[in-house]
């Protein structure tokens, strides 16, 4: 026990963007004792001066040093890359990963959506590729200043150009050890596709709707009407899935919305990127599964609707 | 020649709701030497002092005196009883037709949607109800007073409980020789229904989506994916038509995108009912389309995510 304790990471990370996500997982290994290097850019020169500031539901911490970079040039190599970006900033990887990896790297993809780590592995090879799905929420409410609000789990699981299950590897045993060293439960998926889709049954509605109707979840799941929709929505994640042999079974569906309706009143993550005016994550969690599923032949005409709005909104936020 | 244009109207006409349609509609009429009887609300004081004033792209013009009513006990049965109330105000028609509706009477519902006749047929028999579907772009901008911007055109059809075609009849044509001579165009349809289904193919999506995008028909038609979400609901209105046995042909939705292309930036009805804050329209032009859709087994799932989503927006819109 006073080993394990006291046992830490022989792997050093690098933190491919020190935001709310990034930022707060990082800090976590770092703290457990891990090495860990963060690619940063407009908080560098803040958080290489005065460290990371964490204010977390599970206590308080500060790291007043930290590794902190402006370039990807000036990091070493690393053995866990971590992508910590909004998928929209995926367009940067071809010029981010190479010097970050050597021969025995993992890459960590902790991003929304589907088919986000084909564009690692595009780079690096699938069998380097790991999939992250964070169920966390927190806040970046300054340079270097996260305030994590609730939750934090990380379910893993390994890629694979076809999607199929590639069972429990390896790194993601690594991975997993290191997390939970650092107080992050881990929960690890031998089908990274199934839990993707899984994820997305609530991601697609309730991300999606809350920016075309500006609505909270609360305000969404008291409205009869909105109430019908999200689960319709959430219907045609099912079939789309089902299309690709992943059954995601009616409770399921029935637990995400009773979970939804008991949750405290929730701004979505793509809603607080709107309201900043910040690119939405539209191509990652609504584009990719709807271009799988008409690939598949499954019809989704109301996540295509989704879909279509939210070009448009995102479009004409960002052009004001 | 000479006797056709000098010759007036021996009808009377009640308009029930007078502002930018009825106003407009009832002024004309009036203005050709029918009597009309216009009911008031708000504007009741300043109109019966000062009349109505029209400035209209075919040339201003007022009537400094016309019969103005605050309800509609003070008004004398007439021949035509037009509707021109919006249709979130048909609950109002049972206390409203009735005294003005003789064995003589014709009710002519000027309203936008389906199966806004069958609340007037329900009170006074669907073989005095007569439909007409207004191409009008006028706006109400001061008591009593109407700017009409441009068109104008009616289309009338003869109802019938069933919506089966009712050929022209004698009623539609008395009514259709009154507002021509009023320099009013009409068109006589022999099937209300389909033309209340061709006139949805614009109202639905560009009425919808312009509400829940907050957009002008010129920004909507520039963007590719709301272009192209706005021709997929075109064509749910198509299916539903078409179970029941209406036939819309793909040309039809080709000249409407088309002309909505071309048409000057324009702020839909629905649009500017919901910037004023008053209840839209939503029954009308979406919940009764697809109600009936639903009972014939068409599935238009796009249509009915825009009711739903309208249902949401109307309600917080009138309740902030």
């Amino acid at each position: 026990m006073v080993l394990l304790n006291n046992s830490q990471s022989d792997r050093s990370y690098a933190i491919l963007g020190t935001g709310a996500l990034g930022g707060f997982y990082g800090a976590r290994l770092q703290q457990a004792g891990a090495e860990v290097h963060f690619l940063l850019r407009s908080d560098y020169q803040h958080v290489r001066q005065h460290g990371l500031t964490i204010d977390s539901v599970q206590g308080n911490f500060k790291l007043p040093q930290v590794h902190a970079y402006a370039s990807v040039e000036q990091m070493p190599p690393c053995d866990v890359i971590v992508v910590a970006l909004k998928t929209t900033q995926n367009y940067l990887l071809p010029q981010l990963l190479p010097p970050l990896v050597s021969e025995t790297s993992t890459v960590l993809v902790l991003q929304n959506g589907l088919g986000v780590e084909a564009e690692a592995a595009q780079i690096v090879g699938a069998e380097k590729v790991i999939g992250g799905l964070c169920f966390l929420c927190s806040n970046k409410i300054a340079p270097g200043h996260i305030h994590h609000l609730d939750y934090g789990a990380i379910a893993l699981g390994h890629y694979s150009d076809d999607n199929q299950p590639c069972g429990i590897t390896r790194q993601m045993s690594e991975i997993a050890d290191d997390f939970r060293r650092a107080n992050v439960s881990i929960d690890l998926k031998d089908d990274l596709f199934l839990a993707r889709w899984q994820k997305l049954v609530w991601n697609i509605p309730f991300n999606g709707l809350s920016v075309v109707l500006n609505a909270t979840t609360e305000e969404m799941m008291t409205n009869p009407a909105v109430q019908k929709l999200a689960e319709q929505i959430m219907r045609e994640v099912q079939m789309a899935a089902e299309a690709y042999g992943r059954s995601l079974p009616d409770s399921y569906i029935q637990k995400m919305l009773d979970h939804t309706a008991k949750m405290k009143p929730y701004r979505t993550s793509m809603k607080i990127d709107y309201d900043e005016r910040r690119p939405l994550e539209i191509e990652a969690i609504f584009g990719k599964p709807l271009n799988l599923a008409q690939q598949a032949g499954a019809q989704i005409p109301r996540i295509e609707m989704l879909y279509q709005q939210l070009q448009f909104l995102d479009k004409q936020n960002r052009s004001v």
